[in-house]
């Protein structure tokens, strides 16, 4: 048996990519100019199709960055002058929250250790940051929480990270002014490309500040804008990963949305239960409201390297928990992952 | 027949891509974690080959970032303070040049108009920014004339911008303190990786600047540095064209550098006796000493299309002047360009 990767990004390829990659070869797609009509066209469809398949508004505008490390940095530089807020649940919204402090931004940090965003706590700053997914450790934000989160923040920019969340996890994009994900974790792609969306609001934002900070070169938003609006790019961008996310995304609309996140739903609860089941596994967040659909994280007894080699064994990939973190393991739930491995999974971890 | 591309980049693929692709998809490498062993080795190794194909010295450290685009803006964030000084001739220098003065350094530019430099007006800077080859209007840089600005600087960093020309024209690295290039010229390989190595000169300059000015964040040198001693990067990284390249060494190393060299001279020569024998087509740059070998470019007396048309109808493409340069083409001589396909290419021009 071939393995199947459940790590929390890269991860399991969706199935589809091996022939796209036959057919960008066979049409010298990686050999094009990024200046060219053809590379044009590939941008442009893979803009249209995003718009589609995510429900983006027509005031968002779509930009393609080569991962979301770089999103928070360009998101700090363009849209934030002296003072951001950040709510912080895990590793990555800890790092985002980081990365504004190296910039002299006046940062605010709201800790939720395993618990639910509390709406009380927030005020409105220039940009406040949540995460509709935290890979870390495995917490979901509800779209629900998120447009209360609108309700409560009229002024504010407010930037969620979807980067494990998209497409599986719903929340509607109105509720936020710009949101971002890259594209090894639930589009199944290897990694190599982020992509940042923004509304009408950010580009007045960056255009009242831009004179008054430096706010990048080549990737400022004002390029990166000006650019995607004749579908193309400041650099030579990712030609490839921008082509293959085109045509993934042909495969997803094919299946629906409303079916993905459907699917989502149900292996997710085949993992929880399953952990809820093990005698030697227990959820790492109790509260289901936040525990995350996609990166399910377990509590382990025994030591994680008897979960992840003796399944290893069975050319099945788990994560580990994240960082330094031991006894625990991690397990993505992506569109790439069908029922079938899910619940093979799912009994060899029972086995265990 | 199969279109084979001379444009300057993206171009044709190395005849061994396709295969390396089939079999990255076959053992799993774009779903590895970046944090994993595996990838380790597969960094490791790709480190060691340059090392090796480039004559790169211990002193010297590799990071892998997205693009050239990125590599100057981290340069002027990381290794200037105050002042930098550029010798531009033609567009991609004249953007290093542009990426200082939106960063408030206050950098000086001098202008060669195809033309070689000049060293009398050279002076010792912070960092004195020079270019093996520019891919906008096909000018070369020999290795004696880098060896002499070392000779005349010797307190400045010397960053050379090598993006079309490794490992296809050769220079002493222990000349430049830093260099870089990007993967879709001379290496054949779908684009988005950028190549930077920088000596330990760099990394004490970084130190002494790091403390004054912001270096960026996940990507500032300090960063990227700490983590390439691990073999890994801050982000997750383009791992698929880290592992092509990794492939690709091996396919060139086989060859070995001294053969692509002396290949690219007998192409070039092919190329400019081509279009010097012509009614219609007259070399850009006339002096000799500069001429680039990977990047000919040919003043057109009828327009461009012309030749690009007519060429495309046999299934040879290659590139129209620079940006709004009318009346001009330009052709890519790189290691995937074999001598039977340019001896073909020059048929077919003496043919129009």
């Amino acid at each position: 048996m071939k393995k199947i990767f459940f790590t929390p990004g890269p991860s399991q390829l969706f199935h589809t990519v091996s022939d796209h990659l036959k057919e960008g070869i066979k049409n010298d797609i990686f050999s094009i100019s990024h200046r060219s009509i053809e590379f044009k066209k590939i941008y442009e469809s893979c803009d249209y199709k995003l718009r589609s398949f995510l429900d983006i508004p027509e005031n968002y505008n779509i930009s393609f960055l080569s991962s979301a490390n770089e999103i928070w940095e360009r998101i700090i530089q363009n849209l934030v002058i002296n003072s951001s807020s950040h709510l912080v649940n895990g590793a990555f919204s800890k790092k985002f929250y980081d990365f504004a402090i190296i910039n002299k931004i006046n940062a605010k940090e709201y800790y939720y250790d395993k618990v639910e965003y509390n709406i009380n706590d927030i005020e409105e700053d220039e940009l406040v940051a949540i995460t509709l997914n935290e890979t870390s450790r495995g917490i979901m934000c509800d779209s629900n929480k998120i447009s209360s989160i609108r309700k409560k923040l009229n002024d504010s920019l407010i930037a969620l990270d979807c980067v494990s969340g998209i497409p599986s996890i719903p929340f509607k994009v109105s509720d936020v002014d710009t949101f971002y994900f890259s594209v090894q974790k639930c589009f199944g792609l290897p990694s190599g490309l982020g992509v940042w969306i923004y509304n009408d609001r950010c580009i007045e934002k960056n255009k009242s500040i831009s004179p008054k900070k430096i706010t990048g070169t080549y990737h400022s938003l004002e390029n990166l804008h000006k650019k995607s609006k004749i579908f193309q790019t400041p650099e030579t961008p990712n030609v490839l990963a921008i082509f293959l996310l085109s045509r993934v995304l042909d495969d997803m609309m094919k299946i629906g949305r409303e079916r993905i996140i459907r699917e989502t739903n149900y292996k997710s609860a085949l993992l929880y239960n399953t952990i809820k089941n093990h005698n030697l596994l227990s959820e790492y967040i109790k509260d289901q409201e936040i525990q995350s659909k996609t990166v399910i994280v377990s509590n382990t007894k025994k030591e994680s390297e008897y979960f992840i080699e003796n399944l290893k064994n069975k050319n099945l990939i788990i994560g580990k928990g994240y960082g330094s973190a031991q006894n625990q393991i991690r397990i993505a739930n992506f569109p790439a992952h069908s029922k079938e491995s899910i619940e093979l999974l799912c009994d060899e971890l029972t086995k265990l």
